[in-house]
């Protein structure tokens, strides 16, 4: 077995898992449990029976957030169900604590149901500050989000459909201030228009990309083709969120990049031809970010004369992580009690993570800092409370 | 305000409550990530897919256990809901990892629906290794009890039900021990025949106690009152678990007391007077465990020549304290991987509780080990894994 497969399991079975629950005040005399349990603990209940608010003033709430999967849409290993898909949303808890100070404990759910999801989170939310949905398989991801943000009054955020296009979009700023290219000349093609590809869209849209077109694998996104496909598609084009190419001799992506700018991909490998780059504009951006492999080996982006090429691996530069966004995006929004994790706090935290890098910094490697850079999580956090702040 | 009462507040306030979430391992590289998280954790993920019980081998799950409560009977303060409920919650957590080493997590039910209820904890099991319910509402906590027992392979135990009856099983065996009498000699009357009562009566019945009579608002047990009786004592009279006092003149406890050797109490303040328990049996033993004022004041019981008193309280001696239970209670099922916490478990709990006072130090003010007596956890783990193991 692969080395790093075999390290990895015996890294899980030496620990027996990656998460622990701790106590963070001491339980040795009778004093102290008198005042963290019987008696004095009816204290606090009894102020947040009269203040439902001070439950943030007395509990850990605060700073808590559950990390929700139905095991549906693992990683690559696709519905694997809420038992196996457990290893992953713990992984997910230890990188917001070690990243961003956040408290996280991984709830998996054991139905696939729509609404009953949707219902079980409700009701289980009273002891979380935010909720991190991870893993849900797409379209139902996309309702199952949406109603709860309408439904609860704590931030819910589905990673696997913004994260991408938080960091997508800071890549895109970089690109573009390293290529002197303005955000609203860019022509982009987007291949792949599930969920992470319409958060992507949405988010180009709002940083001020003027034109976006879609390809699936039905093809060339069109309006011809509207009644095929799926609400979310249906509501890009209903929200003229994605623009319609013109005069394409055939329904093929190598059509559509001709003339682009830049290529953003959240869907299959080998896709993208070495021919397809070069037919792109002068100085084309390649995010290339299907997982495990991306849409073209960055290799030969890099000889199709690609100016820039970010994909989700790290063993290349230009490193697409969710990582950069979620820890520091949630920070901010709990430190805000905001209810909502809002449009404008995702666009600042991607320009948050993009001005990490200075202008003398900025290079063809180098349009993303690293996950691993301290800066990120206080600059996301800030400006998303920055942002929160500014209507108030 | 009180002192004690102000000391709890500030102190939850200071630490914004009382539990956090923390990592096993590090996660400083990219060595770190891709072993805890992408691709290395699509290892373990593949091992648990192809054989459930491998989630023992590479999760936390094995070691964490659900604290669960929709609110509705909170310590003494009634039904607060979850939001209030939920500094309680997070201190049962504490004392599951501060006694036992068991990791515990709080989650607070915004539902009061016995149905809803069994349904969400269901939904929610996968990642748990058991689930404690705490502060449920009588009498719909023993049929969520009951029903998740039978539905779910977890331990499932609610501890407002059975960890007194355990501990009060404790101090009756050492109370036996000290005086002299036999559990099968004694005549034992229970007030309060909700759901703690209940668990009591049962378990005293399986340690080799022959009679006990029971008393509630309604007055004392009959036969004729049946149909009046809600359905958890009605089972009681059903299995023959309660028993019939013979020619009562009057329908009070001060009738139902004389003669009698012990008083058990889970019911309220002040309704057992010095003469009632001056007229019971020679050397009565009164465990009097209304909360937060017992049946009767402990000096006023010492003064009417009890044996023995034992109460909820900590500033007298003998308190039963659950605390003495459920940790390794709950540590050995774990361990155990037993699918339920059974009767016999319990009562090898009690038996163990009782058995860390040895013969020499076993005195009036004695009975019961102090919860931070050290060798509890370890003595009551061994005993249920023990009796686990006795079968297979």
């Amino acid at each position: 077995m692969d080395d790093l497969k075999a390290r990895s399991l015996a890294m899980h079975e030496l620990h027996k898992g990656k998460i622990e629950v701790i106590s963070k005040v001491s339980v040795s005399t009778k004093e102290d449990l008198s005042l963290a349990y019987s008696p004095g603990v009816a204290e606090p209940c009894l102020k947040i029976k009269e203040n439902k608010d001070d439950i943030y003033k007395y509990t850990a709430k605060g700073n808590m957030v559950a990390v929700i999967s139905d095991g549906s849409a693992v990683l690559g290993l696709g519905n694997i169900g809420p038992y196996a898909g457990l290893p992953v949303m713990e992984g997910k808890c230890i990188l917001f604590k070690e990243f961003a100070g956040v408290d996280a404990f991984p709830i998996m759910l054991d139905t696939q149901d729509e609404e009953e999801i949707i219902d079980i989170i409700k009701k289980i939310s009273p002891g979380f500050g935010g909720i991190n949905l991870e893993d849900i398989s797409a379209p139902k991801c996309v309702t199952i989000e949406r109603r709860l943000k309408q439904e609860l009054d704590i931030p819910v955020f589905h990673d696997d459909q913004h994260g991408t296009a938080i960091v997508t979009t800071a890549a895109m700023i970089n690109a573009c201030r390293l290529s002197g290219k303005k955000l609203e000349d860019l022509e982009v093609v987007l291949s792949g228009t599930g969920a992470a590809g319409s958060s992507i869209a949405r988010l180009l849209k709002i940083v001020g990309v003027k034109k976006v077109y879609g390809f699936n694998r039905k093809g060339v996104v069109t309006k011809e083709k509207y009644s095929n496909y799926r609400f979310v598609v249906k509501e890009l084009l209903d929200e003229g969120i994605l623009d319609y190419p013109e005069n394409l001799e055939t329904d093929t992506l190598a059509e559509l990049l001709k003339g682009k700018d830049v290529f953003v991909g959240v869907s299959a490998k080998n896709i993208v031809s070495k021919e397809m780059v070069q037919s792109m504009n002068k100085d084309p951006f390649i995010f290339a970010m299907a997982n495990p492999d991306p849409e073209i080996d960055p290799k030969l982006a890099i000889e199709a004369n690609a100016f820039v090429i970010g994909t989700g691996r790290s063993d290349y530069p230009n490193q697409i992580n969710n990582v950069l966004a979620f820890p520091g995006l949630f920070k901010g929004a709990l430190q805000s009690r905001a209810e909502n994790i809002t449009e404008e706090m995702k666009l600042c935290a991607a320009k948050a993570i993009a001005g990490i890098i200075q202008d003398d910094e900025l290079n063809r490697d180098y349009i993303i800092p690293s996950p691993f850079d301290k800066r990120v999580v206080e600059a996301v956090s800030s400006a998303v409370i920055q942002e929160f702040k500014k209507d108030r």
